[in-house]
């Protein structure tokens, strides 16, 4: 039997954002479509760095053995899973750029969020990289059409800009410049539909893009209603826990207001109640970085949850995900029994 | 073997938030905490009114026997269960305010949101109901200090303000008037607790309250989005069912972004990424009811969404939250066994 050719994702920069990328990418390996996965950096110690984080990262039903059998080597050695994904060459280093992307299929970029590194980076993946291989930024606000000025072909660079940490959450914001081509965005999208994310694609660049311009909007209120002693940082935190995180994990904004409207929906929503929505607009506050509301507010804070655990988050986000998630599956296997019942009668 | 006297709650006002709090309520009742409901409002048809529309709300794993062996009575016939809660009066309607709440434990409100209806109502239960009932109303903005002000005690009044639906979701925000006595707000507090809900104080009476605040400014920005041709009602909702909804199903939007910073928690979030936040906040659009942006997203949301299925959408919400209360629960186990450990060590 063949072997079919990895997939080659190279990731500029290990920080934590490319190593969660990394720990992704390795956990959707399978026999007939193998990842192989090179990182570059110039950060010293890389390999050590990679050996001490990676493996908190990667899923625990994923075993070296899954992502190695998918490229037909086989180490039963006890060496730990990144020791053998390393010998594979399944994970590879490369300090020089020419080398980490002259033979890759899609280059994703997380280095510092500086427009100079961006902008002369992506001059140099372009001159190494073949003509067909994707190139994906992680910026969360340096937009594609600023980074790819100095290039031969803007056409191909576009934003993917995670929710942290994108080995956990699903969410991908797609943001294409004026200049990049559909095909790109089409193979990007089709790219993280593949293996099962969320990409959403913006229609133009706006600052800060979408997911973070929604929450920071709610945080600043959150702000002002700690700052303004109505309630302390953990009360903030239990209301929207039990009450418009669960709900917005099912259903979002639109939707769940939609709903709120009953067979008038979000029009009928907003006559019984667009008073108290605009009353509380109008008295919303307008707090500013710098205003003097931080010491009270990183105080409350830290004596609150001292340094937060994101391990156990994470496990039981993805339990979360996982309740959404099967709930869907099984949603569509009713209606598709359903639609199989109606066809046999 | 002697009966519990059933708690009894009277709830004044049938809409969907009273019977959804009957729900709930008759869901919580045990043989040693048996509960009885009874049901005021000036509708006509209200009998039939609660037999259409209180089985939904019902969960599943509640049955009728369960309701009716808490308080010892007993009935094998193969009747609906509200027509078994009716025959036992586990559930009872008056149509006489004075009937209602005579001998009332919990007295809650959610009529119509008018400061004449409400005001006047509770000098009425003032006069009729025992001196040491609860009194309680669900108001989504009227303070109770406005509400209390014709009251002979207007310490003994605290909106208990819910998340639409109560029998799904955990919030209640307590909010006392200046008046409002500490004891009251104390056995408030209690009573929720008790029942596994999460209910949270506010240090002062604010328009909107907290929840409704938080969510509408960030709704307001969504609106802002969709209007300013960014992204679609729906790909907006995908961005936050996606992203922060199962992300603050976990931990709140503090506990996250103390989290974002690492070791240096909220400080160092706002040292890195500070600037970012600002002008987000800076570019964020200020959209007033009636502005025009209305035929653009009411339209865009009823295309996407037709009319919501709340039912199917609780019951996923309910699984989310089993899937973070499960875990909560696993892990005070983990760590109860890991003391216990440490103790046998």
């Amino acid at each position: 039997m063949e072997q079919s050719k990895p997939l080659h994702i190279t990731l500029i920069g290990a920080g934590t954002i490319g190593l969660s990328f990394a720990a992704l990418h390795l956990s959707t390996s399978t026999s007939s479509r193998p990842v192989q996965i090179t990182i570059h950096d110039t950060r010293p110690n890389l390999e050590e760095y990679i050996r001490a984080t990676l493996p908190s990262y990667l899923p625990e039903h994923v075993k070296a053995s899954q992502i190695l059998y998918a490229q037909q080597l086989n180490s039963a050695r006890r060496r730990s899973i990144i020791d053998r994904l390393f010998a594979n060459n399944v994970l590879r280093i490369a300090t020089d750029l020419g080398d980490a992307v002259y033979d890759a299929d899609i280059i994703q970029e997380q280095g510092p969020e500086s427009l100079e590194f961006k902008a002369t980076i992506w001059k140099e993946v372009e001159e190494f990289a073949p003509s067909s291989a994707l190139l994906w930024s992680s910026t969360s606000g340096i937009p594609a059409s600023l980074q790819s000025k100095g290039m031969r072909d803007p056409g191909r660079l576009v934003v993917v800009h995670p929710y942290n940490p994108p080995h956990v959450m699903p969410l991908l914001e797609i943001v294409p410049s004026s200049a990049t081509r559909p095909d790109v965005v089409d193979k990007t999208v089709e790219f993280w539909r593949g293996i099962g994310r969320e990409p959403v694609v913006l229609k133009k660049e706006c600052t800060g893009f979408v997911a973070n311009r929604l929450a920071f909007a709610l945080f600043r209120e959150a702000i002002h209603l700690v700052n303004d002693g109505v309630a302390s940082v953990e009360d903030i935190d239990t209301v929207v826990q039990a009450s418009m995180g669960p709900r917005w994990a099912v259903a979002g904004p639109f939707k769940s207001y939609h709903a709120g409207g009953g067979e008038g929906g979000l029009k009928a929503f907003f006559k019984n109640i667009g008073g108290t929505v605009q009353e509380c607009w109008d008295d919303a506050g307008k707090v500013n970085v710098g205003d003097g509301w931080e010491d009270k507010v990183f105080k409350q804070t830290k004596e609150a949850y001292g340094v937060v655990d994101v391990g156990e988050r994470d496990r039981v986000t993805k339990k979360v995900l996982e309740a959404v998630g099967e709930d869907k599956l099984k949603h569509i296997e009713r209606e598709m029994d359903d639609t199989a019942h109606v066809e046999r009668s």
